[in-house]
């Protein structure tokens, strides 16, 4: 498929700087692009590589059309628009309805004719599986799975008992969705007893895991991702979490029980969210970060990591930190002593 | 099956308030429950929600019975006794003995008739699986794997060559056991050689292994995991680590290699323990903390993460962490200056 | 098998000190050890076992040797000769070739007549497999997917499409390769797209990967990791990584996108890297570091952390951690106040 720019400019929007009939059939980094490539800038870490790219079209914003050499399509969010139209020139495969042989499928489970069923799956009953759903080899759909359309689930995926889908839902190869969460009491004699987990998990629609991430069941009502929730890799979600639209979580990432997150929140990867707290709209998490605490103010939250440096240095400082409180109060003793006079 | 208040008291011990006959056959949440529905009241940050509970009974301690407005069990420990009763209204399903026609298994292995076994379990020689144990579809029991009786393994689990489990071991989907541990030895070439790790994966009777969690073989011994040891997801236990009996992990802790730890722990999420150390029985670790040393005393350990903060104050007082050694200097100088005559 | 000291000295190198002719035949601890075994003195934290060992041999440096109640093998890197050593007395098992019945194999895909393809597997169409390659139970090679001679894939491994494997590469269970990384864009509806990840994954000769680890594919390009790289459980690598030869990384770290790693370093474990960083060769990353800008000077690097304590000192000096701009300004103010004269 070739995208003329002119066209570009016209069904994603933007300005056309150069040749408006020069066109593209793939995607490159600006510094490996030859003539038939779509380029971007959208990380000012690659700007320098703009005046040397040989692309054919690169998407860029104002600031940086100056030095681009080439023909531009000129917007004010180039990930975006590069997005878009990358979308349109890597479209996902087509599905390939039909069940494969292998597949063991419940008689009381109900699977659309649309939908691509791989080797292995293993469909329990009570199930139900929506239109044009992808089902990749050996993912398992425990009793009374619901699966809204054309969602896709990559190889290995394993949901429990229950849980429920939206449409458009991704999963990656490895997640574990409605395993029990971690209830456990202890009795007299020290051992544990599990307590029942007795929610689900829900997920709206077009929402996206990771490999390998896991959510927990929920211990009485569900555990929830609402519409448009994107998770990484490596992702813990506990028990009674809920999640609001949009919410994004790099890998690694945690989030510890009965915690609430807003929508439209970006957390940073592997940072820890503890349990049994809120945190509001609009909060953006650093990388690694510790959260202890419920955040009620929408800006950006760090904590948890001290910087790097070389290895003697951060042992030398981190012996200091043993004595912070006391360093605190030798100076409060200093600072009253010193300016007594000035106070 | 509907539970009466006066049989709950003599059953699992605890006064009895309100009406004795008042009967649930369900659990619900406090904010959530009518009145065929168990409630409970054990962590303090939801007694507001106690006051206008609709549930039929609700379990609780003394403190909490004046608040609330309905029948109450009285207990001591409410969560462990809610445990308990929840765990007689949801029992375990019951398992369907059996061998699904697509499971592989090698005829040298044993597999007790009273198993059930799911589609594409996978069994290979002298593996040999107890009386009425669970295997979820798609298992993999390597050569000479040996499993406990009552044992149950959710899908897409796999255990290599010799690992043995207890009994009424449960085993989340995702879980690896017997992975080589990371032994690797630098050769002259700058090149890795592995070291043979020919110790195998002992787990005690009671152990539960969250989803997507790794535990490694031992080098030259077992890696071992005492009875009522509970692991969450993804935590990853190193080789010839040994875990005291019911000690408990939270989600994405690490253990790292030969480190020992005691009975009756409990490890907070996201913690970290250096290898080649050893901690005593009866130590808590918080969340996300870093545990460097050995421990030999019982008692609450922290450190690892500084506190949560907004990202401008934390950006400033990182900063000033790497000037923390310099800082104490200072003050030192400043003191002797200061305070010279008072000495 | 037996081994004489004699012979291993011959062929490993190193000094004889004893009887040459003790042989052994298997390996121990040295605290378990007796006269059939070799044992090894790497760490010195084990030392103190080493008087009272029963082993037939140790392999040992000289600074050890006069300790040494038995026979040994002198040599420079204990731990490395003791892994040659090991090696011989347990070689991997032999592969068994054949596909087994159950396997999904697409004619259009080449499997080497010397593979060994367990029960279950799934081979897509145009998936290249070379010489002697062991495929475990259940594993799932996608479109396109190549994997090099001797390579061996444990149970329940995931390749995406296109998915490059070199030669003798180890994949342990449960492990994903190429799944999308993680672009995503915002929308003006604050919803997100995905951008297309069209690169893929390759792997170079001798790469090993724990179990549970995942590897993305690139947005544009590929991930690349290089010979011999080794990586243990649970680790996340980012879209557009790159990390050069002979690097290890261990269990739970994870590197963000489009950082480049140089060979030969040592990553510890949990270490947390961020993207878009370069980090030269011959670095060496302490366990729980947070690395957050490039490093360009080979050397042992810190951070993130802050030393274990028990939680009430923790806490007090964690709060001062929040007053330490505040601290130094007016360590500041008091270091001009009183050394005013001095200066």
């Amino acid at each position: 498929m070739a995208l003329k720019l002119s066209e570009l400019a016209e069904r994603f929007g933007g300005e056309v700087h150069g040749d408006p009939d020069t066109t593209v059939s793939k995607v490159a980094t600006l510094a490996a692009a030859d003539s038939d490539s779509l380029g971007f800038l959208a990380n000012p870490l690659y700007a320098p590589q703009l005046g040397a790219t040989a692309a054919g079209i690169v998407v860029l914003n104002a600031d940086a059309v100056d030095d681009c050499p080439c023909a531009a399509l000129v917007v004010k969010d180039p990930y975006l628009t590069y997005a878009l139209i990358a979308s349109e020139l890597y479209p996902d495969p087509e599905l390939q309805s039909g069940v494969h042989p292998s597949a063991v499928i419940d008689p009381q489970a109900t699977v659309a004719d649309s939908c691509q069923v791989g080797p292995g799956v293993v469909i329990e009953a009570g199930v139900q599986v929506g239109d044009a759903v992808v089902l990749g080899a050996n993912c398992v759909l425990s009793r009374g799975v619901s699966i809204g359309a054309h969602s896709r689930l990559h190889p290995n995926v394993v949901l429990y008992d229950d849980v429920m889908l939206g449409e458009r839902c991704v999963l990656h190869s490895g997640v574990v969705i409605g395993a029990r969460g971690f209830g456990i009491a202890k009795q007299a004699d020290a051992s544990w007893i599990n307590v029942p987990q007795i929610g689900s998990v829900t997920l709206g629609n077009d929402v996206e895991i990771g490999a390998n991430s896991c959510i927990d069941r929920g211990a009485i009502e569900d555990t929830v991702l609402e519409d448009g929730v994107k998770l990484d890799n490596l992702i813990q979600i506990g028990h009674n979490v809920h999640i609001g639209a949009h919410t994004a979580l790099a890998g690694q990432s945690g989030v510890a029980g009965s915690t609430k997150i807003g929508a439209n929140c970006l957390i940073g990867g592997r940072a820890t969210i503890n349990g049994h707290i809120e945190i509001c709209d609009h909060v953006a998490v650093t990388g690694a970060a510790g959260i202890t605490h419920s955040i009620t103010k929408p800006g950006i939250y760090s904590g948890g990591i001290v910087p790097m440096d070389d290895a003697v240095s951060h042992r030398k400082n981190s012996v200091r930190f043993k004595q912070l409180d006391k360093m605190a109060r030798t100076l409060k003793k200093l600072e009253r002593a010193v300016f007594k006079d000035e106070g």
